[in-house]
C-alpha cells in the first residue's frame, strides 16, 4: 500500500513541478498557485512519498522496502521520469523553432516512443515491479511483471497523447498488446491473474 | 558514506532549485542555466540521493537504512527545509511588501531563528543523527548527537546569514555553543569525542 501511495505521490509532483517548465505542454494552463507554491509543493511531496515507503520498514521485512525505494526513485529519476520530461521540453522546443519537414517524421515517431517508455512506460513498470516484490515474487516474477507494466504503461501513454488515427499508432499499440499478453501466458493458472490481464484485455478502441 | 553524500546532494538539490524561487535571495545571481535545466537538475538529483543510499542497504543492515532514509526525507521535507525556504520566503515578501517598524523587531528575530532551525539546524541534526544510527549508537546517543548536530547548524546558521555584530546575535551563538559542549559532557572519555567538540570550540569570531 505504502509503495503504491508512493508512486501516485511522485507522479503528482511531477504534474506540480511540470506546470513550472516554460514551453511544456503544461505550461499554458490556468495556474491556482503562484510557481514559488508550485515548486515547493513538489520539493514537499517527493521526501514524504519516500518516507511513506521507508516507516512501513517497521512492519514490514527492510530489505524488500529498501529494494522498492530503489525502484521508485530509479523510475522517477535522471534516467526516468526526468529523461523523459528532458526529451519531450526538447522535441516541443526543436518543433517551435523549426517547422519540420516530413523527412522529421520517423524521428519524432522514434523520441515520441522514447518519451512514452520513460514517462509512462517505465513507471507503471516500477509499479508492477514494486508489487511483485512487496508480494514474494521470485526474481523471475519480477522482471516478468516488469515488462508487464512497462507495455501496459507504452499503450496507455500512447493512447493519452496521441490520436489512434495516426500513422503508425494502432501497429505500436497492437504490438504492445501482443507482448503483454505473451508475458501473461507463463502466469496462467495463477491468483488474481484474470484481474492483471484484463488491463490489456481486447480494447475496441483498438480491435 | 553513502548518508553524507545523499546529504551532500539533497543540499545540493534545494540548492539548485532556491535559485528559481522569484524574491528569493538568491533569485538574483546570474543563472548559468535556464530555468527548465535548474529545475530537472534538482528533480533528478533528489531521487538519486535517496537511491543512493537504499542501494548501500546490500552491504549494510537494510533496518538501519531504512531509519537513515526516514532522518534525510524529513529533514528536506515539508516539515524541514522546505518549511525553512517558506517562511524565508514569507519574511522576504513582508519586509519588501511593508518597511518593518522596529515594534516589528522581535517577531523578526523569533521567524529568523525558526529558519535558521530548519534551513540549517535541522540539515546538521540530520547528519548527526545518521552517523550515530550507522554508528551503532543507542537511542540515547542518537537522540543526544541530534540535539549537538542541531546546536552547531544553529550556530553556522545564524553565522552565516548574520552579522555577529547584529543586536542578539552574539547572546544566541554563544546559548548555543554552551548548549553544545553541555551535551557533549556526557559523551567524555569516549572515542573521537574531540574531533566532534572541535566543531564547537571557543572561536574567536564570537568569544
Amino acid at each position: 500500500m505504502a509503495a503504491a501511495a508512493a508512486i501516485h505521490l511522485m507522479h503528482a509532483a511531477v504534474h506540480a513541478h511540470v506546470h513550472l517548465l516554460p514551453n511544456s505542454k503544461a505550461a499554458n494552463i490556468q495556474h491556482k498557485f503562484k510557481s514559488n507554491i508550485e515548486l515547493l509543493t513538489g520539493d514537499g511531496i517527493i521526501p514524504f512519498a519516500v518516507e511513506l515507503v521507508a516507516k512501513s520498514s517497521m512492519d514490514m521485512q527492510p530489505g524488500k522496502i529498501c529494494r522498492v525505494i530503489m525502484e521508485i526513485t530509479r523510475a522517477f529519476g535522471s534516467q526516468g521520469m526526468v529523461d523523459g520530461l528532458y526529451h519531450e521540453l526538447k522535441v516541443l522546443n526543436d518543433q517551435y523553432l523549426s517547422s519540420a519537414g516530413s523527412g522529421c517524421y520517423e524521428n519524432y515517431m522514434i523520441t515520441d516512443e522514447y518519451i512514452c517508455k520513460k514517462k509512462e512506460g517505465e513507471l507503471h513498470a516500477c509499479g508492477a515491479a514494486c508489487g511483485a516484490i512487496m508480494g514474494g515474487g521470485t526474481e523471475d516474477d519480477i522482471e516478468k511483471l516488469r515488462k508487464f507494466g512497462l507495455y501496459v504503461g507504452m499503450i496507455r501513454g500512447l493512447m493519452m497523447g496521441k490520436s489512434y488515427y495516426e500513422p503508425g499508432i494502432q501497429e505500436k499499440l497492437e504490438e504492445f498488446n501482443g507482448l503483454a499478453f505473451k508475458v501473461l501466458e507463463s502466469f496462467r493458472g495463477k491468483k488474481n491473474i484474470e484481474l492483471i490481464s484484463s488491463l490489456v484485455e481486447p480494447c475496441p478502441s483498438y480491435n
